[in-house]
């Protein structure tokens, strides 16, 4: 597997009481039971089809040319999309692009999840707008959000370029009659389907999370190839104590009702998964928020938030479920020179790297909130590469399915949502009025 | 004021019997008035200089100086150093560059808060490195994480550079003897005096904070400006009820210990004000979270989070305040142009300008909330600049404060973290003994 799973810092007699009772987890764990017999049951017949994706490729050959053709054309490109449109791929494009600039012959990945005025202004201002490629991703094709910033963007683009402005963009949405395909055809605009059975929560590994990935650079079939790693136990038949996702459910249900864990933190170290954190928020919170059900997930990242989010984590209220995601680096990144670091206060990291630090730190934050009776799961990772991170996103979409067959809530809808959407077109139609 | 704070949505009778009950709110109000009496002693005898900085003047003209041979001699500016040496910073400069790089003239300023041996190693493998400076922040001048980056940097720029390294680098730290101090002495490096009276997270009016600001072409008065303008109704003994810190804290608190609030959500719209929330998380979760006292600070972003955490806010557990600092921007940005949005089902948008849809979307979020029953304070801005970003930053440490005077405890200790520390060292020694 591409990461360890180690869960012995969630029970009672680990906790000095604080935790899980080991009996009531053994139960839940069975109660997953009827969960898993359904994703194999979704998966056979293919009606989820988030579980066949992992061991497709025939899309991926047909994404190749307009991933390349991408690179070769643009230096910068933006994704237009929201939500579940938008996380997945900052999450795996976050692999290429650390804040440091892209990979070399890979274009600039923007994206723009926001209807920040200011934001767009420097966007469309922008001298490199003529050289950037758009890719317009709404499942339904009629998000607010994104058709706005869709608007905004062609027109500033066809006013650099002309009639040329529809071949810099790309739509992704659902097959069948919607407007952003119909503003597609229209307008002369390659448009790519959205498998309507895949919720954009669920959607990185359809080509709304890896072609953005693929353009980045990085190697979508090996983020399949994770994902597929950790659904293969299920699919297996194997029982739910060798399934890494049923065991997550099982803890994070068994300590939310039993230990009041109303607060579930992931909290990985290294800042190539920082991004994880903000696609897991929405994963875990529409998924599970509902009818007074749900959690509330907390994105944190190591050792930053060890200087702003520690103190209330060890000796604030017992009401969270900390995951800390650890990848393996001691001995890696640059090393302490000895001789610069000679003060005699400066023993213990004289001659160790960046990484030796990093591993102390990490392992040090999870013992503490142990030994502070907090409840911790620790995600080992010994690499940190496409099929890791396929396998962390696949491991936390099923541990969330899995989750809400115990909560006994639908994980793939959102219906509170659509009232702010209806208050919104009623504002925006008294600003109309008020204007004419 | 910069700002108006909005408070009906957190009350029994707007909220259908789950808010506040407006005596309990009264009471705690006035339980203030110690709180506020402290502050003003803190103030005359100053004990807490934070609350002189927004009238100090002679330590900015000191700065202009080197906050102009920075700009002048680098195209980048890398700042050292975490926690409270790094968020007050970089919730100001994300005014000046919001992701679309700097202001013409000034260097990119980047914040390195973390010991990633990947990310430090693009950094100092960076052609750029030759042209970087850099700012060390370490109150106590022993920070591990920054001590062990700056000599990862240090030793990287000796290299490319030579002795004209010491030259790219400025230290901030503690008056008196510390390893940070010793490092810059032996080395030549320019050494600026950071307040031992203004702890890390109430350091932003300080050099600490508005020494990068002015790097990024920040006008550093204005800040503070925003932060008197906040401060001057306690300093003139106004009553509770009409300082807006004060109304904050006995909401947060009454919220909290009647309501079963466990977690404070702040929710700015635009982009610019996406730091404040991490910001803020520090200076809340530090200060309040021991003893077991404390909620959990959550930092979300409209409009990306409605559609992220939008339905567990509305219809997951209610344990919750919200705060939705909202913009006024009706009217500005790209206009989606009728002519391209003339499909039937467009009329809601179409001649509606981006910032149309951002205000109509924050204003129906926040009364979405309400009418769900949701407490929800609004913080409306009708600018965002220096002067109004100081102002929200000020209000956010006195009510810290506040709050912390009405739950007992130290708003400026963080005594748990002290463990972590030691198990660190303990390990590195491990380490440092397994290899030798």
């Amino acid at each position: 597997m591409p990461y360890v799973q180690q869960i012995e810092g969630c029970f009672t007699d680990t906790l000095g009481g604080h935790g899980l009772a080991r009996a009531r987890y053994d139960a839940l764990l069975r109660a997953t039971a009827p969960a898993l017999d359904a994703l194999r049951s979704y998966h056979a017949d293919g009606s989820l089809p988030l579980l066949r994706l992992p061991a497709e490729t025939d899309d991926l050959t047909a994404l190749a040319p307009i991933a390349e053709a991408h690179r070769k054309r643009f230096t910068e490109v933006v994704v237009l999309g929201t939500g579940g449109s938008s996380l997945g791929g900052q999450t795996l494009c976050a692999l290429a692009d650390a804040g440091f600039g892209p990979r070399p012959g890979a274009p600039r990945l923007r994206f723009v999840d926001n209807v920040d005025p200011y934001t767009l202004a420097l966007l469309t201002d922008s001298p490199a707008l003529d050289r950037t490629g758009f890719i317009v991703i709404s499942k339904s094709g009629s998000t607010a959000e994104t058709l706005s910033q869709f608007f905004v963007c062609f027109a500033a683009l066809q006013k650099r370029v002309g009639k040329q402005a529809a071949s810099h963009f790309t739509a992704i949405t659902e097959p069948g009659d919607n407007v952003l395909r119909r503003l597609a055809k229209r307008h002369g605009i390659a448009t790519l389907d959205h498998d309507p059975k895949v919720g954009g929560r669920y959607s990185v590994l359809s080509l709304v999370g890896l072609l953005p990935a693929m353009i980045a650079g990085l190697d979508a079939g090996a983020v399949r190839k994770g994902a597929a790693e950790v659904l293969a136990p299920v699919l297996a038949r194997r029982p739910p104590a060798e399934i890494a996702p049923a065991i997550g459910a099982a803890l994070s249900v068994g300590l939310a009702q039993d230990c009041g864990a109303t607060t579930t933190v992931l909290m990985p170290y290294v800042d190539r998964l920082a991004y994880l954190g903000l696609w897991f928020r929405q994963l875990w919170a529409e998924s599970l928020g509902k009818r007074g059900h749900g959690t509330t997930p907390v994105n944190a990242l190591g050792t930053v938030d060890q200087h702003s989010q520690l103190q209330l984590y060890l000796d604030g209220p017992r009401d969270k479920l900390f995951t800390v995601a650890m990848l393996e680096c001691a001995g890696s990144g640059g090393r302490v020179d000895p001789a610069l670091a000679d003060d005699k206060s400066l023993g213990y990291i004289a001659g160790r790297t960046i990484g030796d630090l990093m591993d102390a730190e990490q392992r040090a934050t999870a013992a503490t909130l142990i030994r502070n009776g907090r409840p911790t799961r620790i995600l080992r990772l010994d690499r940190l590469d496409e099929r890791v991170m396929g396998a962390l996103m696949m491991h936390y979409m099923l541990e969330t399915i899995i989750a809400a067959h115990l909560l006994g809530v639908d994980p793939f809808d959102q219906p509170a949502v659509e009232e702010g959407k209806v208050l919104t077109r009623q504002y925006l139609a008294e600003m109309a009025g008020a204007k004419s």
